[in-house]
């Protein structure tokens, strides 16, 4: 199975210039979400980790299925006003004003080794504001892993000091 | 392990007179998610899916292992714009207003049975705008299955020709 030919890339999307690699393909057919599900788990194992973290709503769907399979906790980081406890926030800047991601204040006890999962490596902004978070919160980011990284664009600068995994990457756009 | 102690119920929240149940409590701790995996897992198994769908978001996170576990396609339902290939919108009908749901037009093949998932069912409004979906495309909803039950809105009678799993039930709100 190549799991390269279940992403599909949408030109112009969600603006113009922009070549977006859409996920539903791969996790729309079972082998493929599968075997993904099966590369992010043996990362987590390797690393030993006590809880996987990750960002709505894509996060999700790769973060959950690796935690029920390693019998670990599974924390998202939403957006702002979705979790009704206790939160910490944290506001990043985006090329045109700011975002902000909240984390349940109860959901990492310190010294509980984390990694972090999306579905998807840009610039690296949303995943550098998901570390922070779990470090405020007394965690140690073991890594960040990503189905699809976007090479280009450097990501894995953005992210420096953190080990960052990924298991297709995509170069030249 | 009593998995309603894995619930945290909020007062008036998102609005004055809503008790909010919060299932992070539930997923941030590893058996409990995993045991309501395994739950979800034995209604699918059960009922022979072949397709597990859940709406954005939190449908993601109790869907989304469930297909792996089965080894099925895993399909979001989204709120508009948020899937860049061709896709099927249902619009229904809030107690203000309207909302609707997009679902990719490939997701699903005809005769395909297909398991709904979600974390909560209350009114039913947003599972039947699902259901609606997944026989547009030609599935065959086989059920609706809920981690969390609010009995007195009855979501069941909203929801009346399908069957309905809950794993917990809460009522008198």
């Amino acid at each position: 199975m190549n799991l390269y030919d279940y992403i599909a890339s949408i030109p112009d999307y969600p603006i113009k210039g922009v070549l977006f690699r859409d996920v539903t393909p791969l996790i729309q057919d079972g082998p493929a979400f599968k075997e993904v599900t099966n590369k992010l788990a043996k990362i987590a194992k390797d690393l030993k980790v006590d809880v996987i973290v990750g960002p709505e709503s894509r996060g999700f769907i790769f973060g959950c299925p690796v935690a029920t399979e390693l019998n670990v906790g599974f924390v998202p980081a939403r957006k702002p006003n979705k979790l009704p406890r206790e939160v910490i926030s944290y506001q990043y800047s985006l090329e045109y004003g700011t975002n902000s991601l909240e984390m349940n204040k109860d959901a990492i006890k310190p010294g509980q080794r984390v990694l972090v999962i999306d579905d998807l490596l840009a610039t690296g902004g949303t995943i550098n504001a998901v570390n922070k978070m779990v470090e405020q919160l007394g965690g140690i980011v073991v890594g960040d892993a990503f189905l699809i990284e976007l090479v280009d664009l450097k990501g894995r600068e953005a992210l420096k000091g953190y080990e960052v995994f990924s298991i297709l990457q995509f170069e030249g756009e």
